[in-house]
């Protein structure tokens, strides 16, 4: 990849590359969560990634729905940003041995993906609107929602009880 | 790492090493924003990266102070998450061939990497509070600050000429 190709040479090409990129990110995540409702603790941090597992199906879901809509093929690209992210989340929760600890790490690894989806799907719904596809954007909307949504009640989580426990 | 070792034991350890993380992490910006001032085309993108990099040689100042006041060494841990954003933020600059596409390409991956700081840094001084170190915290949110103002304006530079030329 790079130096030699240049593959995208149009704002349309950007937003189908990084619509792939989500795709593959969001499977990722699929993948990921049920790895971290095991390691939970908290009775509410279980039940939270479990229905963020359920979320993040929808997720799929729509951003197929936006690949059908724009014409294009649903296919996922490499992503080393999530790969990163979930790869240090791993790392980071076999490193804690105390289990109220570990729920605030795996809180913090959480709340790492979930801005890395807010900011992609920003980026995606700003570009959809540029290329005339208030429709997409619409539908991207949708997952931006649940995400920022997701974020603010491990915040809350971590702000409360989860943390205090821990120290 | 990991599933031998549990070298952390208390909020504390983990806070102490999520500041190296985030040490690492700016350190690693540092280093890359150069080559997205080489790359950017629009002159007031260019002129926000320079600024983004004087600020960056002051949030790394900013971190070290925190490890200096919370009596811990300054030092790196790896950090797969940055590693991977940036690897992926080289990979797309590098298959774009227009230029305001380019930077509609270079915006967005200066986004992913300032929500990856928002959180980390979010995540640091919610964890500082509960350890009694509000003194560590303030110094942290001036950091946080300048993150997200970085963000707004990057949304703000997306949003309007950028890529509206790119479309």
């Amino acid at each position: 990849m790079g130096f030699f190709s240049k593959d995208i040479q149009t704002l349309n090409d950007l937003f189908v590359h990084t619509l792939r990129d989500i795709y593959y990110a969001e499977k990722q995540i699929e993948q990921a969560l049920p790895k971290m409702i095991d390691k939970a603790t908290a009775p509410d941090l279980k039940a939270g990634f479990e229905k963020h597992l359920k979320e993040t199906q929808g997720h799929i879901e729509r951003v197929e729905k936006v690949f059908d809509m724009h014409g294009v093929k649903a296919k996922e690209v490499d992503c080393p940003a999530i790969d990163g992210i979930l790869e240090e989340a791993d790392e980071v929760s076999g490193d804690v041995g105390d289990k109220e600890v570990l729920d605030a790490a795996l809180i913090a690894s959480a709340q790492a993906v979930e801005h890395y989806e807010i900011t992609r799907y920003g980026t995606l719904i700003a570009w959809a609107k540029q290329l005339g596809r208030n429709d997409c954007a619409s539908v991207l909307a949708e997952n931006l929602k649940e995400e920022e949504a997701t974020d603010k009640k491990l915040s809350a989580l971590a702000e409360t009880r989860i943390n205090r426990e821990a120290a």
